[in-house]
């Protein structure tokens, strides 16, 4: 396909698209690692929660590309790359520690806000396209970011009460 | 320094410290150049306010080094990097694109978004640590960034109705 002089808001949708299911994809590789280094275990439920909703959203994603009657497909996401790269770094370095929790919290609590960043866009463009059935599934999607996220940040502020007394 | 057995919160608190340090000088090298990519006048004038406002808030990073007695130090931030790389393909693929500004102000959000968690994480956990004065530096920047990400979404909203119609 030659390319196009202009590309158009319904070509920067989908790119997103494309860059938001990469991002799922991987995150839904990273939880069970996440989960198996959580040290309390409202922290690794909540991990193992959020993996199955993880597979719903990825669900959500392959609509929306089935009613763009596009083929669901991610394209590399430096962003997430580099969000779960400071992920596994803390499993590493504060391996043992009591303070390993708070770090995978704030993890997480950074994929979190990357995803609510991005369905926020998406869910603002398909409106804009028109495309209300998209803009519903990826607000769906935008709630349960949203929600994990303020679950996270109870959790932190019990796990940084009970675990890191160590400081 | 023999490493030590187990990290504690003070060593996390100072590690993503340094984290969002080397994050806000990188931001404050790509905001001139989303500014010089930005096609309205609104955009370029909010990129241009955010980089004034993210000089601030490295001052306020420092001062937060400066109470813990530690010298001011960034530790590479994948995460930064990645978001930011995003930022840059989306000016190279949809310059000349009535859809450019729209992706600048994803990838803007992107950025606030990844510093609002960092933000957050790092005032619970200065509050922890009984951090007051560094917790209400925190604070301030939270703030900021919360603001600046929801001027960036009522910028969005007018700019997907003026420049994107050619979708």
């Amino acid at each position: 396909m030659a390319k196009k002089e202009t590309k158009t808001l319904d070509e920067l949708f989908l790119d997103t698209l494309k860059d938001i299911y990469f991002a799922e994809k991987k995150i839904l590789t990273a939880l069970p690692k996440m989960k198996k280094a959580a040290q309390s275990e409202d922290l690794a439920e909540a991990f193992e929660k959020h993996r199955d909703e993880t597979e719903g959203q990825v669900e959500r994603l392959e609509k929306v590309f089935e009613l763009m009657e596009e083929k669901a497909k991610g394209k590399k996401c430096p962003a997430i790359l580099g969000i779960l790269e400071e992920g596994e770094e803390i499993i590493k370095e504060f391996k043992g520690s009591p303070a390993l929790d708070a770090g995978l919290l704030s993890a997480a609590q950074a994929v979190e806000h990357y995803e609510i960043s991005r369905y926020g866009t998406l869910k603002a463009w398909a409106r804009k396209l028109g495309m209300n059935e998209a803009a519903r599934l990826l607000d769906e999607t935008l709630k349960e970011e949203t929600k994990t996220d303020q679950t996270l940040t109870k959790i932190a502020e019990s796990t940084i009460n009970q675990h890191a007394e160590g400081a």
